[in-house]
């Protein structure tokens, strides 16, 4: 345990520092952020009409487009002397977002991580190879600060140079991977080319996030490295990676409460959720001087659990982010998120991972059509198997999002690979603007 | 001033606490490091032979070849829990050499770039936009350190993305640059296509090394970007960026004496050499704590200057570098480096700055010809124009060497350009081994 009177502390107690955290928080951000005393005279919420944590629900949400329309130094709580470290987000759509940070706040994301890095079983004798780029991209810098935190190794030897990374996992008894899932996969991949025993590397534990990820990829990361691989989930916007991450007991990230208050809400009506229902998670910073964030909605779905742990940490445990808001299509009235179509796509064989959603309104009825790839085998089998395999793929979704779906099978190869940025799974033909 | 005391502190003080900590640092290595203890017990020299600073030329130097032996961590002076950090060098030619570091070397980093911006004209207020990469190789942790020991605020974008650097610099206000001067002239360029006014920027500063340079390409950058460019100089061995920093007078860089000892050597004899004489520079560690490097042979030509600086500054001051100890070639017994034959080609107009050097012993007389590409128009001239521009090539170049050339105008372009890597500029095809 890296801080045991923190981190396994009473719900009540964590709820009562919760709340004198985003009194203050609320008042700073009012009294020196024009954007937020503007936007919250609007909505006629002030910084005393928070007197339970639950008055955070009266606060309106902040989203990407008010951090981009701050840009570059809008959101700044403090004089820009304070503001020791500037972070970004890639800015591909639109203007890009700016993170700022003071002294403390740098400290504050040491401390996060290095708390982190304890979970995972980590400690000043480890290791730890950090593969994430360093940049504007927050990816790389937070490992870096909690190893420094934590008194381990630190090798930063960012993304690429994959060959590399397998020599000096070997050499230097890393004892620590920090990846990406989709990059851990690929350097299992060359480290088994170049022959790599993996029962003599010394690794004892891998950190992996910024990106989606199933329970395969981790059995895959898990069994290619042979050891535990823990979730990190992180945005530039509150911070960087750390917001949660997962202990020994895999079942779900401890969000670090005592700097970030977590929600989750209905994407749809903005109504906050209760504990264990799925929805989009919001978060608020609790500790931060140089741009505090309040409420903001992170479009990443998940669930939140508050029962204590069985590592013995208090603190509430989020789920893996299972999909994006923003893909959420409506149809027939009902919420569809790409996520569920995937998951009941992973409980059949003989087919491909690879699908496209098609939402059609021939008259006044919508209608959804779901295109799966077959796999090779499958498509040169006849007739009868395929349409037993396209029965019951239409009984799991059903299943898995109650309405009815049209099923295609497709030839091997068929539906277009995006080999850069976002997969478009969802093509809407329905015109609805 | 970052630290008055220190910095302009008198000579005989400087080399007062310079023996002290010479010796501590070598009885550490001695007692700590299995590799001193062996090498200078071969050597007959041992720690309390070091009675004067003098002493260190008792000492064998240490190679890259040296410090490779010892991969990885051979070289470390504590143990491996001490170590927080590790860089590495990009290991091109055979095995890496690992750098380690403690969270006391890593302070005293950040010190020694703090001072050197401060040196720079810096302070808490400015906005520092980074641009070195950040991985194993130590270029843009030096500077991100230093700038937050500093307090000012580093914007880590690492190399690449060019236009979006741009961008930055403009919408944060960037106040200081810190490039290689390649990537500097280029940015420049990539700036002015992009329309940037440079009188409208708020650039204060340029940090630029990594690279060997000439004083037409500091007045080229300082030209586009409107502001003054200050040379970093240093090694991942010994620390990385840093160990010496040019102040506002520009002539010359401070070493930073309190934690590296310089020495210049004849590269032929390793003879000490005096004053003011360019030889190579051979660096000692006196503050680190994890990998103590002591006599290391930097392959850097330079000469060093004590009087003090009209900054005031007492600290030493090397030359920029202009040449590598390896490059050298030996002509009729005379050393000869291709940085004297590039200062006299400088000289001569009507040709382009491509150049190789070749060297032969058609019988027992070493002769060397240098082929040169004429410009465009001296190409299209007549030969009596041609053969004035050789003799005053090869006038120039006898008065900077002392011996003897056959030069040749080549056509331009004619000379192959190297697109990656080092140029070689020295064809050597007598065969000597």
């Amino acid at each position: 345990m890296w801080n045991e009177e923190i981190e396994c502390m009473s719900r009540e107690d964590i709820f009562e520092f919760q709340l004198k955290k985003l009194q203050k928080t609320v008042k700073r951000a009012f009294d020196k952020i024009p954007f937020y005393t503007e936007k919250y005279t609007n909505a006629n919420i002030f910084p005393e009409d928070i007197e339970t944590l639950k008055d955070i629900e009266k606060l309106p949400f902040l989203t990407k487009d008010d951090l981009r329309a701050c840009y570059p130094f809008g959101m700044f709580a403090v004089d820009k002397k304070e503001i020791i470290e500037v972070h970004s987000s890639s800015g591909t759509t639109g203007k890009p977002v700016v993170s700022g940070y003071t002294q403390k706040d740098i400290d504050s994301w040491g401390e996060i991580i290095a708390r982190g890095l304890t979970m995972m079983g980590l400690d000043a004798d480890d290791i730890i190879q950090n593969t994430h780029g360093y940049g504007l991209f927050t990816g790389g810098f937070g490992v870096h600060y909690g190893a420094h935190k934590l008194g381990a190794t630190i090798v930063p030897i960012s993304t690429g140079q994959t060959r590399r990374q397998v020599e000096i996992m070997k050499d230097f008894g890393t004892t620590c991977l920090i990846f990406t899932p989709s990059y851990g996969i690929y350097l299992g991949e060359v480290a088994k080319e170049e022959g790599v025993d993996f029962d003599k590397l010394r690794l004892k534990a891998i950190g992996f996030g910024a990106e989606m990820w199933t329970g395969e990829m981790r059995d895959r990361i898990e069994k290619t490295f042979n050891t535990k691989a823990y979730n990190i989930y992180g945005l530039t916007e509150l911070m960087g990676p750390g917001v949660g991450i997962e202990c020994s007991a895999q079942n779900g990230l401890h969000i670090a409460e005592d700097f970030f208050y977590p929600e989750v809400i209905d994407p749809e009506t903005g109504i906050t959720l209760p504990e264990d229902h799925k929805g989009e998670l919001v978060l608020t910073n609790l500790e931060r001087e140089g741009m505090p964030v309040i409420r903001f909605r992170t479009k990443d779905l998940t669930k939140l659990h508050y029962d204590t742990c069985d590592c013995g940490r208090t603190f509430v445990r989020m789920e893996r982010i299972t999909g994006r808001s923003d893909d959420m299509i409506k149809v027939k009235g009902v919420a569809v998120f790409p996520s569920q179509i995937e998951k009941a796509l992973l409980k059949v064989s003989d087919i491909e991972p690879h699908y496209q959603i098609i939402v059609t309104r021939p008259d006044i009825m919508d209608e959804i059509e779901i295109k799966v790839e077959a796999s090779e085998s499958l498509f040169s089998d006849d007739i009868k198997e395929m349409m037993g395999v396209k029965e019951k793929i239409a009984g799991y979704i059903q299943n898995e999002i109650g309405i009815t779906v049209k099923v295609s099978l497709v030839a091997p190869k068929s539906i277009p690979r995006n080999t850069k940025g976002k997969i478009q799974r969802v093509i809407d033909k329905r015109n609805l603007n």
